[in-house]
Formats: C-alpha cells, structure tokens, sequence
C-alpha cells in the first residue's frame, strides 16, 4: 500500500508528480494555509519531505492518479508526462484536474502545438510534421529543400530539458535521429536569435489572467542556465511578448500558470515551447514578483482571485544550479552560498547527481549586472559548473 | 509508537512544537533543500502538514525530546513551554539544542529575565519580584507605596499572549491574584506607553548577529493585533531599539532569533518582554525584508550565514487574524481576502475557534496608510474581529 493512504483527511491541492516545482508549490500552498498532496514516483522525491500527504505511484496507472483525485479537491501536474486519456477519464467523472487534458495536449504534443498555433495566426517558426516510416527521410530533406540546412528535429512527444531536440546539419544525420526518435517528429527552420525569451501568465478558469514581465533565458544544450530580469529585452519586446503570452493562455484555455517560451528573431516574436505549468524560467517570482508563479498557480487551479505579477525590483538574476563532475552535493556547501549578499539559495532536496538540476539562486537589486554578478557567484560556490557558451560577468568570484 | 518514528532519514532541524512558528520556519526551510522534523503536542498542529517527521510527544518527557534531538542536527523551539533541565541534560549528553537553556530561561522566567536586565544595566519598568505566600500581598503593597496604583502583576512563569498578565487597580485585586497565580509574580510599575515595539535580531553561535528595523505593534488585552513598520517610530528610536535588541541578545547568548518587546515612554526604552524565537512581530519580514526571521532562525541555529534584515519597502503592515465568535474558519473566506491588491494573506492551518490566532495578512509598499488599510480590510475580510481599542483606518473595507 503506497505511504499516506491510511490517513483520513483530504487535500486542498494534488500535485501529480513531486519534483522541485511541487516543492516550491507545497511552499506557497502552505504560507496560504493549503494543505497538498502528491502523487510520487518514488518517496525521495524533491517535494515529499513537504507534502501533507505521499502517494507513491505513477499517472500512468488510472487507479493511482484516482487515488489522488479522489483525495484532493482539485489535482494539478508538475511535469506533463501524463496519460491524456486517463486525465480525460477522470474528468468524466467528476475529478477535477486543472488544467485539463486539452490544455495538458498543447504540452505533451509539440506536433498538436505547432499545428494548432499556426491555424490560430501565432508565430512559430517554420515546421512540418514528420511520421516515423518510409517516407520520413525524403519529407525532411523535402523541408530543408526550401529552408536549408542545418534544421532542428524535435521528437512531438517525450522531450523535456534539451532531451528530444536535436539539431542535424545534414539529411545522414537526419535519418540517424529519425531512427532514434521512434515516433512522429517536427522538423523546423533554424531560427537566427537575437534573444530567448520566456513570459508566464496565470489563468483562472474563468478568464481573469496576470502576465509576469518577460525574462530573458539563456540555454546551454536546450537546457535553461539563468534567467535575467528584464535583460536585453526593450520595453516594447517585454510589452509584445506579454501581449503574446496572454494570447496563446486563452488559446490554450490555461487554467494554473503557463510558460510560452519565445525566439526574438529579426525584430519578431516566435512561439518555441510552452509548458502547462510553473516553469524554471519563473522562478525568479518567489522573491522578484509581488506574487510568485507557485502561489498564482496554486490560487488559479483552485479559482482563486490572483495576485499581482508586478515585479519588485528593478533586476533580478536568477542561476540554475547543477550537479558537479564531482557528485558533490551543492548542500554541503550551502554556507559558501549563503555569504554572497541578497542570494536566496534555493535547493530542492535531490540527491546529487553530476548534470542534474539541484536548485537555484536569485539575486534581486537595481543594478543588472550587479545582480547577475551575484546570483553566478552563488551559485558557482554551490558547485554548478561554469558553462561553455556563458560570458559570465567580470566580477563573479570563483 | 509516535508517527513517523519508522523513517530511517535524519533531518536537518528539528522544531520543539508544531505550532505556527514552526510552519514558517518549515516554508523558508524547505525553500533552503533543508528537512525539518517536528515534535508536535498533536498530529493536528500547524507545522505538522509540511514537517518531513511528525513526532507526538512532550518536551517535559525526556525521551521524547531525545527522540527529537536523536533525529536532527540541530533542534530549535517554536516556544518556551520546556522543561530547562531535561534540555541542559540532552545538551550534556552532546545533543545539539539552540538556543540553550541558559538563553530560555529569560523568556521562561520573567523575574530572572528583570533581575537580570536589571543587574546588567538594560533598562526596564521598575519592578520587584514576590514570592508566593504569607507576605506577598504586603510586598505588592509596599511597591504600590512606592510607585502607585494602578500595577501590573505578571506570573514568572507560563504566561503568554497577555495571559498571566493582570493589571491591578488596589490591593483586594492584587490579592485574588496573588492567589491565582500561585507561583512567583512579578510586581511592575504602569509605565505610561508613547509607544510599544519590538526589534528582532539573529545571532549565530560566533556572535556574527543582523537586527531588523524596529516595529511598532498595537495590543489589546496582551495580545498583538497590527504591527507596523516603522509605524510611527522616529528614526532616532528605530536605531536606539536596534542596538538595544543587539545588547539584549549578546547578554542572552542567543543562537537563533530573538524578539525584544519595548516601551517607549517619556523618551526612553525599557525592555518588557523577550521571546527567544521567531516572534509574531517578525511575521512582516517574510515579505518586508530581504530576509525572513524564519530563514535567519534557521541559518543562525545551524551556524550557517545569515542574511540581510533590511527592509524592502518604505511601509509594511501586518495584521494578525483571529478566529471570530462565530467560529467560521477564515480558510472559508480567503478568496475574499485575495481580492485586496498586495495583501499576502497566511493561514497557519489551525481548527478555527473564537479568539484563536489562525493566521496574518501584510501588506507592503509605499504609503503607511494605504498598506494599513489594505491589510485591515483584507484581516476582516478573513473574518477577524475589528478589536477594541484600534482605530483602525478610515478607508477599510467592512
């Protein structure tokens, strides 16, 4: 019997998966006198230390994420690696999951989301949709017959962090991935970008939204490294991808909070990703906003009215922190951390893991490169390897 | 068999009761990666939700507190309701406990607390400490000879949020609670009030300390209602009560947060009471300060380095939430309590029932009216009474 199904009391929230993002939720629940429950892959888990109640078993499995239904007065997802149809099936009857699966789709399919956004009038960059077979090879070098090479093939279900994008210079390294992909594949255009942005809105089920100012990410690998508040992003960038966001939030019908991950590219705006959850590229909120991406999530699956999404300062940095070559756990140096003025070290409780994300780091000032100069400091001292393709500031301490 | 006693993990800290102070200290734990245990009266309590271990027992049962200090690398107390000898011999036995009892016993007994201010110079009402017995009511009468009807009697022991407090009018009343009391009292003088405040501190084991800035607080019957940051508090008292809070948690030895409650009387500060914990006035600096007291309370008693207690805002209110005489739970009305722009409203999870302290609503920015009155509306929104004795702003929303 998994752990926590002999206790009796229910649950105001359920969080199907317990990572750091159920982590961080359970924190914000808590501060608003919520009490929440997850549905774990395993009892170590990031958020299970503060979570009231620990299912342990997989979305996958309907009687498990039932039992979570069942148990909370509305169930919400830290990841999307879900079943739709059983999500579906517990709607049916009268579970309460936001958001719900067709919004959960925009996520789980890039292939629905490319198609869809495209027949709405939203930017995406160039695409076609691939299926595995035969004819795969010959559609993609089709595709790079009119937008060259090299393109960019993503798996249309399963990837997440970099996982599942791979950039291929030529139509031999094409096959090679199709091969490995397994399943059907959106092939797109190379886009020039001048910036990756991110914008998170918040969405109640009845309409009312907040959009937190965009951010500017950096990547390395497909994977996010640091989010900077605004950074190089001009107001009137800031203001459009805003605007974009709470668009693609009422295309989706988003009910909780929502990133559109966006190329600024020759003066536009494209769609790249969305994810339909509190999202790395939000976490800066806990401290930078008046209300936090975590709190508005929780407030928004349980239709509650939001908070402000203003942000509080001026700038804000915000680093990932990642497992070192080494395996050294980044809490073990959590002092060295803690010294470097205005950081709020966050870790989630996982074991370390060389490459696995640990936690991160958040510096809120005035001054951009002041903020960012700590935040990387911080968290070089928790551990995280300095990345390749990062011009970190001159000042960072090592 | 308490809960939880089957967990084979240990944890980082480890909190002597469940109570709302613990759930705090939970939130800003759990945001540090760190596990927190708790030894709660009841698996009902507030921190119990959010606490990786529950244990139930009593600090006044020696195992049961050395279950506690077994599990964690440090124990702290969410109060001061322990037994100072069964902590000096868990402490003896290498268990690690801050603040130690030699700290506790200044907010334990409130006569050793004055004597000893007293004897060290700190200024504090003038005072005299009776022993129970045959010539107590005597020894109150000689104090009153000397420094007048009407006084305040305070038990040594036991008393908090104004009960074991009893103002006194005449002799007859000193009487019936002298007899009440039936322990130690404390005899004070009525110090006529300008103000009452109080100012936090965080003190690590090396004595490296950080002082946030001086509140005002409002309390009716004892209990704190608003606090009020700087209130109406001149700059010249917010830094004499910042070096007084110093003073007083070098005397205590503190290892962890402390709060100094102060009277500002005819131009001069006098120590009233101290709690050598996160304290109801501190609640403000979850949002106000760039470092929570419940973080500082954390780093502080695991020696690791504190952050900054500097403000955020030029204005914060905080209010306390009470249940009202109805018994209706605010938890049921918090989506009215949202709607108030900025209000960060805390719920601490607790059974609603008349005149408990179920939760607090602050609010920052820049106007001391505006966040006042925004915090105001959104208390009684949550169901608080409007108390007696608070003017409160003439733009609340009733």
């Amino acid at each position: 019997m998994p752990a926590g199904r002999l206790v009796t009391t229910a649950h105001d929230v359920g969080f199907v998966g317990a990572g750091q993002l159920a982590r961080m939720a359970g924190e914000a629940a808590s501060a608003l006198g919520l009490s929440m429950a997850v549905l774990a892959a395993s009892p170590d888990d990031a958020a299970c230390g503060v979570a009231s109640e620990v299912l342990v078993g997989s979305p996958f499995v309907e009687a498990e994420l039932r039992a979570l239904v069942e148990r909370c007065s509305v169930v919400t997802f830290d990841h999307e690696q879900v079943d739709l149809a059983i999500v579906d099936a517990l709607a049916a009857r009268g579970g309460v999951l936001h958001p719900g699966s067709a919004t959960l789709e925009f996520a789980v399919d890039k292939a629905h989301m490319r198609t869809s956004f495209e027949a709405a009038g939203v930017a995406v960059p160039r695409f076609a949709v691939v299926e595995p077979g035969e004819g795969s090879v010959k559609a993609v070098a089709d595709f790079a017959a009119d937008f060259g090479w090299p393109l960019v093939l993503k798996a249309a279900r399963g990837g997440y962090d970099g996982r599942g994008v791979w950039p291929v210079a030529g139509r031999a390294e094409a096959e090679a991935v199709l091969v490995r992909a397994g399943g059907p594949v959106v092939v797109e255009e190379t886009v020039p970008l001048d910036a990756e942005l991110a914008v998170l809105v918040a969405r109640r089920p009845s309409g009312d939204a907040v959009v937190w100012p965009a951010v500017e990410t950096a990547q390395v690998g497909g994977v996010c490294r640091e989010v900077l508040v605004p950074g190089r992003l001009p107001d009137r960038v800031v203001e459009e991808a805003g605007a974009l966001g709470r668009r693609v939030a009422e295309l989706v019908d988003l009910v909780g909070v929502m990133a559109v991950e966006l190329f600024w590219s020759d003066g536009r705006l494209l769609v790249n990703e969305v994810a339909t959850r509190p999202h790395n590229s939000g976490h800066w909120t806990i401290e930078g906003a008046v209300t936090s991406q975590f709190e508005n999530h929780v407030r928004a699956v349980l239709d509650l009215p939001l908070g402000s999404a203003a942000p509080q300062h001026g700038a804000v940095a915000s680093v990932n922190v990642f497992g070192g070559a080494d395996g050294a756990d980044p809490a073990r140096r959590r002092g060295r951390a803690l010294t470097v003025e205005g950081a709020h070290v966050h870790l989630y409780g996982k074991a370390a893991r060389p490459g696995r994300k640990l936690g991160h780091v958040t510096v809120c000032g005035d001054d951009a490169e002041a903020v960012r100069t700590r935040a990387w400091t911080a968290a070089l001292a928790l551990g995280t390897p300095a990345p390749a393709g990062i011009d970190l500031p001159a000042g960072v301490a090592r």
